[in-house]
């Protein structure tokens, strides 16, 4: 089953079901396929506002992410920096993808692990090059982040997921038996993703 | 285990989530305490919006709902005249807690099955009256839609939400193993309560 998993660093939920996917690989045998985009870009552009941004809603994600950490078995902390400004790491994504794409799933594992894990700096080079490193990717990636074409191809995944339909990250494509897209939105779908598909569902972390 | 379920029948994930903990009644040794509430009244007070006053998220919406309710196991159909306005709806819901509190989850259900099963009318007392029939609740508990006790009563049972942290509805309520308060939000966190509390969970229709 072919994927497509829209995703921006800077969404925690995005991680936990990046990471809840990859363990399902062989069991769906799943074409998971990574497409970075900025997801300010897609909340600006359909009107939607961080769910934090309501204060209620963010004493709450607290809690809910410091459980699904647990449920999801991936290790997180709330970034005292949160949000951040994720443009130049989805650029540096969006360049692995292009570049070097047997390294993008290892390159997006070592940002989130950075800011989510360990709530650390994901705005400047010093950063990005340390998790280049943690995926063996070569540093002189990081001289074509200010590249019109990478720009470009990044605002095009980021245009591509709002024409199809997204609010928000993550944004996950799939076709149905019919041969039609659905979308499902966000790690709590993945369930729904599986009954919808037929696939076998135990948990996110089996 | 103690639950205490907030809810308004405008919410279709409301009601999902109260079939489902419905079903895990005795699996649980639940004990689950229905508490109607005013939905306007939280979104008023926490700053929140309806999903689908998003376009986008509107779109959505609408798949999300018609997957979720073969998911569930709930027949639904999107009522043409969502949202609607529910008071007069969670004022008999507020009577029968008080007057008649073995009937309900039945009249909640009745009230559910009408709107989001239906399609049909919560606003007028006629539509009110045929969910009083098929619950066993008798007619007269409408005479008091208008009783200033019953007003407040509701009014309370909204305040006591948003003071809790309620930002949307099913907020759900329980105590954990420390003795701590913990609100889960969400039809789609069923999983996740189950996790936390060491429940048994075999998805929304076991």
């Amino acid at each position: 089953m072919r994927l497509e998993f829209f995703y921006d660093t800077v969404s925690p939920y995005s991680y936990l079901a990046f990471e809840a996917l990859c363990r399902y690989r062989d069991r769906w045998d799943l074409d998971l396929v990574l497409r970075p985009a900025f997801l300010g870009g897609v909340m600006k552009a359909t009107g939607n506002a961080p769910p934090a941004s309501l204060p209620a809603r963010g004493v709450y994600m607290l809690r809910d992410l410091a459980r699904l950490s647990r449920y999801f078995k991936v290790p997180m902390s709330f970034p005292e920096d949160f949000p951040t400004n994720t443009i130049a790491a989805m650029r540096l994504l969006t360049i692995v993808a292009a570049d070097h794409p047997d390294k993008h799933e290892a390159t997006a594992r070592a940002l989130w692990r950075r800011y989510w894990g360990e709530g650390k700096d994901l705005t400047r080079e010093v950063g990005l090059g340390v998790a280049c490193d943690e995926a063996s990717v070569p540093r002189t990636a990081l001289q074509r982040l200010d590249d019109e074409d990478v720009k470009a191809a990044l605002r095009r995944a980021t245009d591509e997921a709002v024409a199809r339909g997204a609010f928000g990250f993550p944004a996950m494509f799939v076709t149905d038996q019919d041969g039609e897209e659905q979308m499902f939105f966000g790690s709590d779908r993945l369930s729904l993703l599986a009954h919808e598909l037929s696939l076998p569902w135990l948990g996110p972390a089996p």
